[in-house]
């Protein structure tokens, strides 16, 4: 499988006239090798090209993970002292022959720290940005990659399920957020999971991106719960909000709008549509209901390996849609000071359509203390 | 307090001929502004200079996050459409006025994301490491530093002994695992662990950074748990080795040798002691006792915001130790094939000394099926 993961970048790339493509530790590299490896400070670089194995530079005490690996591979390995480092990088390098050639990379995982090893050791090496070759294969997923995200989804709704109880009165953001870590790793969520959940309740709401604080709960809010799961390696990101006791006309006509705006987002969501349209589908919705300003981020974003990768669902991608690609849907409005409201399901693409991996209740299911 | 330690960072750079420091999302955008940013695919640039106010390019989506800045800050916002973001880059650096100056980076932290952006925007900047500046701001722990280090110590040991009970005939390393961080949970770690569990039983043991896998313990087993909680943003980072009912007579002279040696390295710590002496006072201890090329990593690494910071307690390491310091003292011996033993504790350095945080017993427990 990996190999024919390799085999179809450098085919990709060679259009493009890449002689190969530098990947530093992250899912990119997992993704076209099986191999892990955390980001730190200890540099790990693979470099893919055609005519000879991949080539992996790394840390010798992390050269166990090479044991199981299934295919042919040139490891360079280097001790602790960084001083040592630019060496190994050179001797990686020669063995590649490479001068005078370019290289793709990805921009959002390669750090200056892998960018200037490797331009110490081939100084004529060139660089350009390599992210359409690698979302080109990352973006479709296959079937087993989908039952993996399936897994990760229901893992997450069965761990929001159970959390439910513990909303009671006298509960702050920060327990029930706790509660759900706890419940989605009782139900064998990976424990890297893909973010901590954002529970954010009341005013905290209008803030998309809300830390759980240590507000308790109120009658009348309207609570915004964003959590996910991890399943060998791949992802769910999901959003539903609740009313805690009776709630005002505003947060009801606000969450009416924003489920229909999901609803719009997901049934826009076909083969050939440009990402552009789905965003448009949900936005107009919100648009329409007099909130537009308040609906202030994309509709989505790609999700698989990554919580947040290729295609982003903003209102400029004209991107096409391709069946097997996986993304969210999740429209917003938020409203400064009072409270905000998001629905978030996971979508794949389908040969004449799309489906919602995601399907626990998107109504405005009222707790009351 | 933030504007201190931005004033700190100031006057080295100043010495070192740098105009600024420019930090991308991470611990040190943190440390220098209270600001938390998640590393994501939007870049978030905080430019540090002296003469006026601190500069911040971030998404739109997230200046709900400066309503509490303590401090006077120049934002730049930009909205989701990537097309649009070198215009919010160009303008944030014409206001700073940044002509052929010199910025001081983060090598392990920004990325070509970052950098390519920047180099669009101005052209003549030039970046150079300053790694050096930040961690002579950031390796000296003051007192409020240390009593979250403490607490995260704390928290992790409580974490482990709630977990213990858990570990009975049947159980696999995952089983541990899961539990392990649901008790880290339950004692109030903060959800974003410094790493995940590592628990390795048997031959799983001979890899420093081994996963934790579908393995049954087995009687006989050495088992490694590697474990750290969070607390307001500083971590923690131990690890215990456990015996599985009656063990090996080489399991225990493995064990008896990692534990004199742990104990050789933190009595070694002291202010103007190099790093370099204390990863050779514990391993002398090992490579007398005829493990050395088996105690296959560095003795430790700095631990405060980040799990690996600065400094790195390498045997090329002259950097010396000062009073406020803190990192891990982490010797193993590692047998392929068969085990392994690691004991890790945090140390920080003292006036006269150096003091452990951590302080669960370092001895072999059987812990009997």
């Amino acid at each position: 499988m990996y190999t024919d993961r390799q085999n179809k970048i450098i085919a990709y790339l060679d259009q493009q006239e890449f002689d190969g493509i530098v990947l530093n530790a992250g899912p990119s590299l997992t993704y076209f090798t099986g191999l892990h490896f955390h980001l730190s400070e200890r540099p790990v670089v693979c470099v893919i090209a055609a005519g000879s194995a991949p080539l992996l530079i790394l840390p010798e005490l992390e050269q166990a993970k090479l044991e199981h690996c299934s295919f042919a591979l040139n490891p360079f390995s280097y001790p602790d002292d960084p001083a040592r480092w630019p060496d190994v990088f050179k001797q990686a390098f020669a063995h590649l022959g490479a001068t005078d050639k370019r290289f793709g990379i990805e921009p959002r995982q390669l750090r200056m720290l892998e960018s200037s090893l490797i331009s110490q050791a081939a100084g004529d090496i060139s660089f350009a940005e390599a992210d359409d070759a690698i979302a080109t294969c990352r973006t479709i997923k296959d079937a087993s990659e989908i039952e993996k995200m399936e897994r990760a989804v229901a893992i997450a709704q069965d761990s929001l399920q159970a959390t439910l109880p513990v909303i009671t009165e006298g509960i702050t953001e920060q327990e029930i957020a706790a509660e759900l870590v706890i419940q989605l790793l009782r139900h064998r969520s990976e424990p890297n999971l893909p973010f901590s959940p954002i529970v954010a309740a009341g005013p905290n709401g209008a803030n998309p991106h809300a830390q759980p604080s240590e507000r308790v709960l109120q009658n009348g809010d309207l609570l915004i719960i964003d959590w996910g799961a991890s399943w060998q390696g791949y992802t769910s990101d999901l959003t539903r909000t609740f009313a805690i006791g009776p709630v005002s006309d505003n947060a009801k006509e606000i969450h009416s709008l924003v489920y229909r705006a999901n609803e719009a987002g997901r049934k826009a969501a076909a083969p050939g549509i440009a990402c552009l349209e789905v965003d448009r589908a949900a936005r107009a919705v919100i648009t329409d209901g007099g909130y537009g300003p308040e609906f202030r981020h994309r509709t989505g974003h790609g999700l698989g390996m990554e919580c947040h990768e290729e295609p982003y669902i903003h209102d400029a991608n004209t991107q096409l849609l391709e069946a097997g690609m996986t993304f969210t849907v999740e429209p917003g409005i938020y409203l400064q000071g009072t409270h905000g409201v998001r629905i978030e399901d996971d979508v794949v693409i389908t040969p004449d359509g799309s489906r919602s991996l995601s399907d626990i209740s998107r109504e405005l299911i009222c707790i009351k203390f």
